[in-house]
């Protein structure tokens, strides 16, 4: 099995314990005023380390609920076992499951799964990604004026306050605004023509890790930045390649 | 076959119609900054009318895309043939069918079909409403805080303007606020818990008819003002009911 269809593996096994929890009571980790984790987050990412591991026991993993394998390793998975996970709490059918394989510190494979909707987005570096099987690519759109563009606001008040002075300037210029809930989705949604931008002032590297290599493997741009004195926080924004984004940063 | 099964044989026609062609390229009818329509919509709302008023052809039929049948009949129904048409267009699988069946003035059957996740809500006045067969509420939440709340923005520049500026208050306060692009969905979405409130300025009757219904039956709250100076055109407030939504009009 390449390393590909092992991580497409674990991130249909996982969308499939996701799909038939959803809709019942999930059991309620850690709340926050702007986020919740679950204790199926957790679940779900066992079952995906169980799977990668079990096949590359070599492997570290670094996911969203932890770290496992040999931390040692040059090859390092990263997931997020359940991306969107307010929405899979309050039953919004919106939220994947997304799995990056860094090997030196190069990501070399993204898989991001929709369980509800049954989309499945893959990538391997140097090769155009794949939507379900089909070749897809970032949109052709040059405007902002034509734009969908999703702002994400974050989950505490500095990714607040950042994200409520873009969405104003944004909102003015696109055509649509869009906050679903899943950044790893609003991704994916770049890398097939759906959005034409996701800009978000704090962002986990599980959270895009693939969309990463999706995006940018269909003709998109992604720019990451550390966000100072928090180690492994990150700024992103991420587009189709073409759209003036500056102009509303 | 009651007047439900009828709309409920329609609204899952039309979705099969839109599934068929989500994705694919899609003739644009007429566009401006904020809003698109598509010969779809036509197409969709011909196959839904040719349905009811072929199986009721003395009623009248009011839909997104013009009038049909009788328009002296006391009974009309309501139709918006693709809520979401943005999304559609542009391959975000979030949109719906909506069908309200009006009797003297009041909504007596509410229908909204999701073809992309496969959820249909239905609603009877005086009975409980259903989700995919199965009796949906409205949650149970009180608080601001934990609330999801979806605040539209609409198509012009007074939408806009009241949008965003009740778009800051409400992110302040909720847990999260979401912008997925269907008036009627987002109704659905909180008449089975899964949205805590939804707030527009400028909305049409056909967005919103069936949504109200099945809102009511599920234990939430609409409430809907005529906007001055435009006919048919509304603000509203859909709750679940329990929600302190004043605090952040």
């Amino acid at each position: 099995m390449t390393d590909l269809e092992l991580a497409v593996h674990a991130a249909l096994e996982a969308g499939k314990l996701l799909h038939s929890h959803f809709g019942q009571d999930a059991a309620v980790d850690e709340a926050t005023h702007h986020d919740i984790k679950l204790a199926l987050d957790k679940q779900s990412q066992d079952l995906i380390t169980g799977i990668l591991l079990g096949a590359r026991p070599d492997d570290a993993l670094y996911g969203e609920e932890g770290l496992a394998g040999n931390q040692d390793a040059a090859r390092q998975w990263i997931v997020d076992p359940i991306d969107g996970t307010v929405n899979f709490y309050y039953g919004i059918p919106h939220f994947c499951v997304s799995i990056a394989l860094r090997v030196e510190g190069e990501i070399t494979v993204g898989v991001i799964h929709d369980p509800m909707v049954g989309e499945t987005w893959t990538a391997v570096k140097g090769v155009p990604p794949q939507l379900n099987g089909r070749a897809i690519s970032a949109s052709p759109r040059t405007e902002l004026e034509e734009s969908i563009l999703f702002v994400g606001c974050g989950k505490d008040g500095d990714a607040l306050s950042i994200g409520l002075e873009r969405f104003k300037k944004a909102s003015l210029r696109a055509r649509k605004m869009r906050m679903m809930g899943s950044a790893a989705l609003g991704m994916a949604y770049i890398a097939c023509g759906r959005l034409d931008g996701y800009i978000e002032s704090r962002i986990s590297l599980w959270d895009i890790a693939a969309g990463k290599l999706i995006v940018e493997g269909a003709g998109g741009a992604v720019d990451l930045h550390p966000v100072p004195g928090k180690p492994d926080v990150w700024s992103i924004v991420a587009t189709n390649g073409r759209i003036p984004i500056a102009e509303i940063l």
